[in-house]
């Protein structure tokens, strides 16, 4: 058995997870992230301590503890090195969960942990190498090489959300101008469908949110296209493509068995995904070749949990 | 002892070389690539002979063959499956060699030899994980993780050059558009010197190439910029940007320990090197923690041979 902790700017999640990536038992409390470092990560080893209790097992069926965050951690040194929507800064994260639990501490980034949660038991089972890209307020990526994570010798690799796919384009929260994320991320749709209905003041999408912009969300323009708008239909096709544009990109360079999308967006399910194979396959480099599979996401937010929890595996 | 091959459209150079990367001897041929693949296959094979015998050592000496070719080689079958400037396709280049040399055959794409080369015995030898970047008529790129090559599932990964900077840009020779390779090669380069001469026939460069733009080399530029013509440093400012966007997208996958940069252009060393890794490091993610060191590459046209001969180790 292992715990896996979320570390989330809004909850913290704790699940007991067995060899193979099933949760037993899984629990969650608020994060409160203005608090001190120290209050937040003893409410996650508290709540670590509650779920093995909850559950019916004891401490001596587990075997370590992994904790899945946003930004860098360094688990050489067991610290959170930066997590810029917790104001972390060099947190001795293993060290103050070890005076609660004694057990050993992986940490690791939330998107490389919900990458190894679909490698292990998820969209990416049958897959050597794999990886995940996540379109949600960022987009999210995970690389999984020989079933393994893989993050450079720093810990900071794999943010494929910030290559620029479009040199001087739109501004990034990372400084760069044009990344992939600027285009591709949920933010990104809501930004575009909100453009294209201040063109398109008739479009059935200002209908839909009763002309209040603050109400469009990423589903707004799929919902829209689906009844036949056609600049909706627009806004859906051109995200779509900056999609397809950066996950050739990653394709050319890793060709994995499979690519996971997750995120909300991946609700959209056969209707994001057909189109989207389409033109990536155009645009892919090799194409007498087998080629990588494009799938959706099966974990959900369960996913942050397993792959903190498989950290230890 | 190895025995790697460079198989290039122009030549075929072969080396025997020792378990640590260096070559004892060597020697090539024409490829004369037009011919049919068992004759090149066959000259391939005489020459390893003739290299090893010149050498002063036996067969027995030599542990495997390794060759480095252009396109996408599918080391398990043993097969290069598509090699564009060789006008090759599904080649059983294993079972070829084998009918004169009895030993293991590996084949592996050429841009990924001399990544492995430079990790083992050059620029990237201290290094765990590398990315080998050569700017040359293409972009090529090679992945080393672990000190061993990386290209997916299907051989066919690690084309850094297909990555797309700028979305609708430049034509690519893969057929996608706004690649790395469309901005950041030689050939684009020579391109980019060409049009800035044409609008500003007062340039240096003009008169450095009297007038003939078909004598407009990688070298033109850097030439006149150094001697002071600000068309030609607009020109060689422009470049390094497109070579650090590219860059800083492979560092933000990546993360890799070093950065090999290779291709005739890394002759300017430090002059290009110098505010290439200042815009690198202005755009790469994680700015609080070490850095990838961007280098040159070491072993030059030798790279090649002596990535090959190291696939067998």
């Amino acid at each position: 058995m292992y715990i896996g902790i979320d570390l989330g700017g809004t909850n913290i999640a704790v699940g007991l997870v067995d060899e193979k990536g099933n949760i037993i038992h899984k629990d969650s409390v608020p994060t409160n992230a203005s608090r001190h470092y120290t209050e937040i990560i003893k409410d996650m080893a508290m709540l670590s301590l509650k779920v093995i209790q909850d559950s019916g097992y004891t401490m001596k069926d587990v075997k370590s503890v992994g904790i899945g965050s946003p930004g860098t951690p360094d688990n050489e040194r067991g610290v959170l090195v930066y997590a810029n929507n917790l104001n972390f800064r060099n947190v001795p994260m293993r060290a103050e969960m070890q005076k609660y639990i004694d057990l050993p501490i992986h940490i690791e980034n939330d998107a490389n942990c919900a990458a190894l949660a679909e490698a292990v038991a998820g969209a990416a089972k049958d897959a050597e190498h794999s990886v995940a890209i996540t379109l949600g307020t960022g987009v999210g990526g995970g690389i999984i090489i020989h079933k393994k994570i893989y993050s450079g010798f720093n810990y900071a690799g794999g943010e494929l959300g910030h290559v620029v796919i479009h040199m001087n384009g739109e501004p990034c929260t990372c400084g760069r101008k044009g990344c992939w994320e600027a285009y591709a991320s949920a933010t990104a749709l809501i930004r575009q469908t909100r453009e294209a209905m201040k063109k398109n003041p008739d479009s059935l999408m200002n209908k839909m949110v009763e002309g209040d912009l603050d109400k469009v969300s990423g589903k707004t323009a799929f919902d829209a296209a689906k009844q036949g708008d056609q600049t909706a239909q627009a806004v859906v096709d051109t995200y779509i493509k900056y999609i397809a544009v950066g996950l050739a990109n990653v394709i050319n360079i890793f060709q994995p068995e499979i690519v996971v999308i997750g995120g909300g967006i991946c609700k959209e399910g056969e209707y994001l995904l057909k189109p989207l194979r389409q033109m990536v396959y155009e645009e892919t480099y090799s194409k007498d070749i087998r080629q990588p599979e494009i799938r959706t996401a099966l974990l959900g937010n369960d996913a942050g949990i397993i792959g903190a929890a498989m950290l230890g595996r």
